[in-house]
């Protein structure tokens, strides 16, 4: 089949714009000259309003993962309690991280397809008073759930614990204005609603955090946070930056300004709309209610299909990729990632894949019902 | 000054030729699809032909340094002897890892400019049969010193002890086939011999390695080395693939193969010897003997200039951009890198830019001294 670009519609990576591609393969630059300096410093200011800190935005050559590493890394002694809350395989991420690193982590389980409820941490942290740091997921892509941040860091800031939040999947798609709600620690990666390809993750820092993190004896070196701020002094990397995704990160910042922050976040609850109301109309199972449906992508189920056949009639036919379930939720869930360099007409082509691949598998369809109803939803959307 | 593709002539990041810079600015993949399948199988099979082994080469979204510590994280535990060759900046990162690993490394410090004595490790391995590991830099590109690795590995195999080998400045550029020199672990990075941006890392393992990294309570889940062999089995990532970076690196492979390891090999040591025999022509002192003096880059000093003063001379003057000393050396030496995308005729270029800056400074200069010597060189190779 004829393929162009790839019309990837999985939670990461997503597709790269190709102002952002082309810009990866200019020519290198050494790492420690005045040209390199320049572009640091543009891309750290960027950065610090995409997180929306006064403090430190730290740059990791690495997958989302590296970034939740150092979060384990820096804040945790071995042999110290932290509270891990999970409700899917990322919270499951930094389960087996704590455990990596010594800690000995105190799980609050919540159930998939659902968000944790705030109560649920308060009766937590005032059980385990010794716990003093939090692990939470924003956007547990492995079932398409948004936890409510805003009231999870108040919570953990009646305890006097840090909340650490793994964004990887949805900062730039969601608000997460860290210093306004409070947010001790934000990871994320490159390859979401950054539009980048993998290989950069970043950590937001609180003042609270640098704290924790001068006492905690955690094993760490190419994740140790002090080297990468004291080297950001020079604005240098500690260990060679990855030059090329610098360059890709500071023009999909720059696109990302130019869309304007609010206008983005519009953008991703109207494509969680159009999508959710199209599967919808198409027979399927939304796998999350509608409060806590992620802006970044959905799951779903049902349909009268099974969902790992659909996925691969959609792909054969039409070239679109989504994602299946994964752990327990393997071949009972399809995913459709909306992040990211994609529009609402892309939510369009979207339904009209999944129409597509209905009818491969010998669904009845009638064309144009889920495409249709995204189509309303859009032109109806205020 | 007009600056076209950056001239680089430092010890990495080096330049990155076309094919493989627009190679990273492809569609993006999923990290999960048959197509990545596809570039996982021959990038990994074209690694195991470039480290000369049977065994794995194991690929990490990193910096050289991540690579360096997954060999620290895996094969020591807490407590734990092990031995240090340290003759620069890059031998100090390993005890730097290696005391943030809670290991107790015992140094065998050598001097800056010359090379490790193998005879001085028999004997320090003989004074610690305790310890099993021994961390080595092939390549210290502070010093511009290659290290006698098929030495040192005959040394540590007689010990029972294990040899990681720190290749990040030589891999694919000097001789090391890790097999036939018995060598157990081999790191090396992508923005140097490889042609590569940086961000990627790999890890050559052997069956040896394998045993004792089962055996080691080393903290590590990042750079956990199991996960990375278990997700191969599937020609996948344990986490997020830099897949940009991976068609990079299938390029710069494709290439490397096209031109030849031998001729690889003897374009980098006639490299070494148009600039040495350049730079000596022009008056300069050779930081290293020729014993030691390393195929991929060459440190200077002397020639009546200030290193310093000198390196600015040229880059303002050429848009050449040299390196300076680190550490101890800061202020006293100046690197020319010659490894990667560089070729005879550039080293022509670059003791031009020499001549060129010592003019800037004022100092006499024969023009084309330097240059001359340095094609009478090239024409003289046998």
């Amino acid at each position: 089949m004829f393929d162009g670009d790839k019309l990837l519609r999985v939670p990461g990576p997503t597709p790269v714009p190709s102002r952002v591609a082309l810009a990866s393969a200019r020519p290198m630059l050494w790492h420690r000259s005045p040209e390199f300096v320049e572009l640091f410093r543009r891309v750290e200011s960027r950065l610090k309003a995409l997180f929306e800190t006064e403090g430190d935005v730290l740059i990791i050559a690495g997958s989302g993962t590296a970034a939740m590493e150092s979060a384990v890394a820096n804040l945790t002694s071995p042999g110290e309690e932290v509270v891990v809350l999970n409700g899917g395989k990322f919270g499951e991420r930094w389960l087996e991280l704590a455990h990596a690193f010594g800690a000995k982590p105190i799980e609050l389980k919540y159930p998939y397809g659902q968000g944790v409820e705030p109560d649920a941490l308060d009766r937590v942290l005032a059980q385990n008073p010794g716990a003093k740091v939090v692990y939470a997921t924003q956007n547990e892509s492995s079932t398409a759930v948004l936890n409510d941040i805003e009231a999870l860091a108040k919570v953990a800031r009646a305890h006097d614990a840090l909340l650490v939040v793994d964004a990887v999947s949805s900062l730039g798609g969601a608000p997460l204005p860290m210093d306004a709600w409070g947010v001790d620690v934000v990871v994320t990666g490159s390859q979401k609603c950054l539009m980048l390809p993998p290989g950069l993750a970043f950590v937001g820092v609180s003042p609270r955090a640098w704290e924790k993190a001068r006492a905690s004896r955690g094993h760490r070196y190419y994740f140790d946070w002090s080297r990468y701020k004291k080297a950001a002094q020079n604005a240098e990397s500690p260990y060679t930056s990855a030059v090329s995704l610098m360059y890709a990160l500071d023009e999909s910042l720059a696109m990302m300004e130019e869309e304007g922050k609010e206008a983005r976040f519009e953008r991703h609850r109207l494509m969680r709309a159009m999508v959710r109301e199209g599967l919808r109309a198409l027979g399927f199972t939304l796998f999350v209610e509608d409060r806590w449906a992620s802006p970044t992508l959905t799951a779903a189920t049902g349909g009268g299909v099974d969902p790992e056949a659909l996925r691969k009639a959609v792909r054969k036919k039409t070239g679109v990729t989504f994602a299946g379930g994964q752990g327990d939720l393997k071949g009972k869930i399809f995913r459709i990632g909306h992040m990211g360099a994609a529009t609402p007409l892309d939510m369009v082509t979207t339904l009209a894949a999944v129409e597509m691949g209905l009818a491969e598998l010998g669904a009845p369809v009638a064309w144009g019902r889920g495409a249709g109803r995204a189509l309303e939803v859009w032109k109806s959307w205020q």
